[in-house]
């Protein structure tokens, strides 16, 4: 590997696939999207991924002999260890698809096989957010809360490959809500965008009065933080607890990992600065004293982009010595 | 340094503090236990390290020449990175207390500073309940809940000194109870030994019947798990719910880290193989499938020892290349 070497990261979603080539400075030098169509089956699904992959270095302009190695990132479940998408609920009906073996035949490089969440955390630290920082968490806030955790500069990938499910951490016991996976009391059950949605129409189901109420539009969280903005009582309290619930989240890492830095990502950091520091309020209430000052709290910055460009570095870290 | 080498671990606690020679194969070699004596002062506490250092080296009937490196271990607050006890509850009135200084300038070889919990789970990974794991989350059970991480074989520090803080995560909201650093609803508020006996006191107190209520001697958690052996009713359930909450505990860190195993170590690990089992058996119903199956729950297998073994592991690692 030289500093000339390219990088090509893929990241594959339920409904697109983006890929991009990205240099030795974490630049991306080209972003294409391609339907992912899962439907269509998985054997299409693996032809589409290389097409990705194939367009990134066309439109980037490159010559396919100076990617040095690609990344690959999808969701779960996975297993790591062996480059297999097992059973991944957003991708049905995939299952125990080859990904890595096949990528790697189809173009002769090293291949990364990486989460998706694990992926935007790598793109962060790299060049977003946390770039700089060795150790950052990221919540990635969506219809769930996914995750990942970077730590002297590797991302954890867990014995299991489930590291980094910071979503489903348990932080009710009393009267805890049903989350996504089935468990209670996750916090994605309280602070993903599904669950904003969920708790306001509870309140409004409970003929609590607000802005929000007889709404010609379906609720989402986007409209619920609006409506606080414009200082609707309920979409306030609503907005409040949410960035407390991802606050105790936030802590409860803090405490047991003592990150330099806790970066939220995902459609609902467009609430903006003012809800990030309602999130920071509440991590000065409840961390301890020097964490509560020094760690910082802040939102991702590579927004979509984040996936690929962290598939790249982990294509990257494939080919560097462990101290280079 | 050699297969020959030793190395010394001091574990300071607040009432006795315990040093030993350990070899390259995390056997000790001596074990000796001094009075901390904390309200003499720092200097003599100081003084008080030294000497262990040197009776623990006398007693292995080894030259001072063959040790290759020391570990010191103590109560927090810490700065790992300076080298200094900053503001130890457990060891007034000392402040600001240059251990690694202190402790290099009197024997001359590397020192490694280190948290007492993280330095047991250091021990325990390396020759105690983890030996051949990679990654272990620890619990110390006892007046509160410390912890230490281990991944990839490194034990987890963090940015600011505070990694491992596994008994400070906050598992309830909604009635919270008080924890002993001051927060609501922190694990250590459910299932430290101390929080074992304040939640029956509470139930006793409520009128509750129970074989505990009277009793000449006054309640611990060993007694409470006696009586529920017994067959006590409210023992029998204050066993079982703390019993969740370590699971809870434990599903968090499984879900957030994934690592090979979490271990539980101090005083209630006297309650035996049945309450390890009441606690795999919830985390069994909490976590993901494959970790609930694969990630391992056991009790540390070093008791008082881990401690000083662990901060001998810490100055071996001082010694070893990155990649040795």
């Amino acid at each position: 590997m030289t500093q000339d070497s390219l990088f090509v990261g893929l990241d594959v979603g339920g409904s697109a696939m983006k890929a991009g080539v990205v240099d030795d400075t974490g630049r991306p030098l080209s972003a294409v999207s391609l339907p992912t169509e899962p439907q269509r089956g998985q054997e299409k699904g693996l032809e589409r991924m290389a097409e990705s992959i194939r367009e990134a270095v066309q439109e980037a302009n490159v010559p396919l002999e100076r990617v040095a190695a690609i990344g690959v990132a999808t969701p779960g479940t996975l297993d790591l260890h062996t480059g297999y998408i097992l059973d991944p609920p957003n991708l049905k009906p995939w299952q125990n698809v080859p990904v890595r073996d096949y990528v790697q035949r189809a173009f002769g490089v090293p291949v990364a096989f990486q989460n998706d969440a694990n992926a935007a955390a790598c793109g962060e630290a790299w060049v977003g957010a946390g770039r700089g920082t060795r150790s950052m968490v990221l919540f990635t806030l969506g219809t769930g809360i996914g995750g990942g955790v970077v730590l002297n500069g590797n991302v954890l990938v867990g014995e299991h490959s489930h590291g980094g499910e910071v979503g489903h951490q348990k932080i009710e016991m009393t009267r805890p809500r049903q989350c996504g996976c089935g468990r209670w009391g996750c916090l994605e059950a309280y602070a993903s965008a599904t669950a904003v949605v969920a708790r306001t129409e509870e309140a409004l189901a409970a003929g609590e009065s607000s802005s929000l109420s007889g709404l010609a539009v379906p609720l989402s969280s986007r409209l619920i933080f609006e409506h606080a903005d414009r200082g609707d009582v309920l979409a306030g309290r609503i907005v409040e607890e949410t960035a407390y619930y991802l606050a105790v989240g936030s802590v409860n890492l803090m405490h047991c990992l003592d990150p330099e830095m806790v970066v939220f990502a995902g459609g609902m950091t467009a609430a903006g600065e003012g809800f990030l520091e309602r999130v920071r309020h509440h991590v000065r209430e409840m961390a301890f004293p020097v964490l509560a000052e020094k760690t910082q709290i802040r939102y991702a910055e590579l927004g979509g982009d984040a996936g690929f460009i962290g598939a790249a570095w982990c294509a990257r870290q494939l080919l560097r010595t462990p101290n280079s």
